[in-house]
């Protein structure tokens, strides 16, 4: 019987050090530095590199989708734009149709956040991107900032394209987009997702607005060339913080990243 | 007695159900994602606002130390060059003495990261400035990436400078440092931190190299304008990612970060 009891005692000792523990660790998984990331656009690589030729992987996008729920950026080998929304992620391939990503392929360009907006804008009437871009800036606390844009509705006509899968020796993006292929989507409810970017950005990131869209039936999409909003809700999450992580191997290595190709991005954006 | 006895389980269960928390919290404790960040470079603002006079703190030196060991940037309001060697950080005055933090002091420019050199160079004759950084230039496995970088040794002479505090309306950067203070240390020994930055990084940091100098006895030193080694040794920490947080106030949100300061920027270092 005291034998009976001891293990009784020791098994109970036991199973209460085993909850104290998971209570340890149920406390503490509550205290990542969360806060900060929620409010840090995350990006892999740089635009100007992209611009060169540096099309080759560099990180998974399940890496990537644990920096954020909202974000673009585009394929290995450019194949396809991205788009991230709600946490799910899509390819928009040349063929205009959107493919779920796996979380094991790898980006080579691409910008996230968590999705938290403090700006939202009811649009009843129909808006040209012009006029929606300008009513956005004006809730800017400053222009250098980041600004995670999501804008959901129904669009009189949303104008994108897409690009193919590339071969290497990698020709310059303003090559590849020179055929990009177009795509008019008329009448559609869907969602344009993206960031402004600040002038303190230039070389990084695209400065100014940089949307792509997809449909609601998440069936089809692309970078957005122009689009008119009928009706439909803007929302705005001001980012302070950047964070970015540069390729570790590959053409990344040697490419030039000293000059001035604003002129380059013009042409491609 | 089984009053007694009672209690003594729950007391008994208690402190197990206590010690099993603290368990799990000691096994957490050690989870932080610690391998990231000590490769990355994190920085205060950028140095395009910091040309145009954006001289107010936004960041407190005990928050900055928490991202790194090792590193430089300057004091609130411009009152000293910033050097963090080991942990421990000084403001190098413009009376040329060096100056222990107050971890509550703030920084408007800082950048620093943990330092693990991967490559050592020890040097066993005089080598001026220009050699050194051709020959730590040698070793980087690409100009695209942040490398910090560490001389130990004894100097036949250091040329520093420094700069008083500045009081509002801030006039820009290059007015205040045509009217630097300037020191000569001769034969002394000590160590110059700081950062080789990638032309990617313009406007946001210093493209080249920028290091700060401080004595073996942390009395003297400031920013680094001019050095011979005589002999000691160069440490280089090859840094990937880089990470930026802007001041969230101020006269951040209206200073114009669009501009090319790269001429301004050429009359300060």
């Amino acid at each position: 019987m005291t034998n009976d009891r001891q293990l009784r005692s020791i098994l109970f000792a036991a199973v209460l050090l085993i909850l104290g523990a998971c209570i340890g660790f149920a406390a503490v998984s509550i205290q990542p530095a969360v806060e900060t990331d929620r409010e840090t656009l995350f990006q892999v690589s740089t635009i100007d590199a992209l611009l060169q030729g540096i099309y080759d992987g560099s990180m998974r996008f399940d890496e990537l989708a644990s920096h954020g729920d909202h974000g673009i950026g585009c394929g290995d080998r450019l194949d396809g734009e991205l788009l991230g929304i709600d946490g799910r992620w899509y390819l928009i391939r040349v063929d205009g149709r959107a493919y779920p990503v796996a979380g094991t392929a790898t980006t080579p360009f691409a910008a996230t956040t968590f999705f938290d907006p403090e700006i939202e804008i009811a649009v009843g009437k129909p808006m040209a991107l012009t006029d929606l871009e300008n009513r956005v800036r004006d809730e800017f606390p400053s222009e250098n900032y980041f600004y995670a844009i999501r804008v959901d509705g129904t669009f009189s006509e949303v104008v994108t394209r897409s690009v193919p899968a590339q071969e290497k020796p990698y020709p310059h993006l303003a090559l590849v987009t020179a055929n990009q292929t177009v795509f008019s989507l008329k009448n559609v409810t869907g969602t344009a997702v993206g960031f402004w970017s600040p002038g303190l950005a230039k070389g990084l990131n695209v400065p100014g607005y940089h949307l792509h869209f997809i449909t609601t039936d998440r069936n089809a999409g692309g970078h957005v060339l122009d689009m008119t909003l009928a009706e439909g809700t803007i929302g705005v999450d001001t980012t302070k913080n950047f964070s970015v992580v540069l390729p570790s191997s590959g053409d990344f290595l040697t490419v030039d990243l000293t000059g001035d190709l604003s002129e380059d991005l013009g042409r491609v954006e």
